[in-house]
């Protein structure tokens, strides 16, 4: 049976198939190796998420995934003061629920599978003005960096305390100039060159892991190694 | 559980989830309400594909899918006189086997899931003489637009007996000017353009028989369902 990667998350990984999309890319990458098995959910935080949990992994039979990533953090830092605040959730309750979600997917999911998390992006407050949700006279932008960034800090602290592999896109994204733009299309959502550094970074990731193409096996004889001479040789 | 739409095919549909791919867009276009599993296998006839159908649904439990797609032929009808000539399957041969993978999945994969026929599509033979596979010294290509068509014939054929849907995806793509390019980056495989024609077609295909995102249940709230001054009744 073909093993699973699960992508768990919101509006950015909902979007994950879409042209150039890290999920796109992913399954493409492991081909006729693993199924890639999006469960991405835009506008959702982790409050919201958690009480879903079951639901989202329904049908995920124990021990079919090799490895689920976990990327939620953009929604859960929407200020408390602003515009999209009903979508916040505080830094501490943010931390509790990476933990039980954590622990859910090694109870129901598998005890084995590789969990890496990844923080949220880093935020272009210029982007985000000029794209607000609905209606924001305030000019504010309802998320920041800064903020973003301290659930960025969380959430590597959750997976260090769990011993768990994480992807700080957050910082990873702000190494390269222009980043604001390069990699976010509306401050907060990615570009085709977002959604490729996601898909490179979790690439290297779970290779260190020990999730690669090189170590997976793939699942029928591959054309190359197939005996023109004698196809059927393959097949019996 | 999320129900599943599964393609099963050639290097087609290996290719699928490649950027543009008609997969992606079938994955993003059912977004929350359908898993895409890709079945792809390069270079494969329908000879091999059979001799390999229990490996390839393995895992998949009875009844979860509610579509499967069958894309099978281009590589069957390489001439068994030119330099593909080992994955040549004859006509009276593709059919039954054809037959039999339609058999399997009624009986051991779902008996109400809806089974779509697409035909091989056109072949542009500057293309293949152009981008041969290894060596073809002989300047002859190793498939013909002419035998692609008469495969196409044979799985309509095998579609209406099965009172199956078809699509015949090597007529739709000759009813555009400029088809040979537009449609085919070599000759055989798909260009950007060749996969959104291929996607559009089985949506609309799917449609028909009443798969759509119109009648499909999303799995979990959507976002603009959730009430903003109080998001947790939708979570109930």
């Amino acid at each position: 049976m073909r093993p699973k990667v699960i992508l768990f998350g919101d509006s950015i990984t909902e979007m994950a198939f879409k042209n150039e999309g890290w999920s796109s890319c992913l399954a493409n990458h492991f081909c006729r190796k693993v199924d890639v098995v999006l469960r991405g959910y835009s506008g959702y935080n982790t409050r919201w998420a958690l009480k879903m949990v079951d639901k989202v992994f329904d049908g995920i039979k124990l021990g079919e995934a090799v490895a689920v990533v976990v990327f939620f953090g953009a929604n859960d830092a929407s200020l408390a003061d602003r515009s999209s605040s009903f979508q916040h959730v505080p830094i501490p309750e943010y931390k509790t629920n990476l933990k039980a979600i954590i622990s859910y997917i090694k109870e129901k999911i598998s005890s084995t599978a590789v969990i890496v998390l990844i923080t949220p992006p880093p935020i272009d407050e210029d982007g985000r003005i000029k794209n607000p949700y609905g209606e924001n006279t305030t000019g504010l932008p309802e998320r920041t960096n800064s903020d973003a960034g301290a659930y960025a800090e969380a959430c590597k602290s959750v997976a260090m305390e769990n011993n768990l592999p994480v992807l700080d896109i957050w910082s990873k994204m702000q190494e390269f100039p222009h980043w604001e733009k390069t990699f976010l299309s509306d401050g907060l959502h990615l570009t085709g060159e977002g959604n490729k550094i996601v898909f490179e970074e979790l690439v290297s990731k779970l290779m260190e892991q020990g999730i690669s193409i090189e170590t997976l096996p793939i699942d029928l004889p591959h054309f190359s190694d197939i005996d023109p001479l004698d196809p059927l040789k393959s097949f019996i």
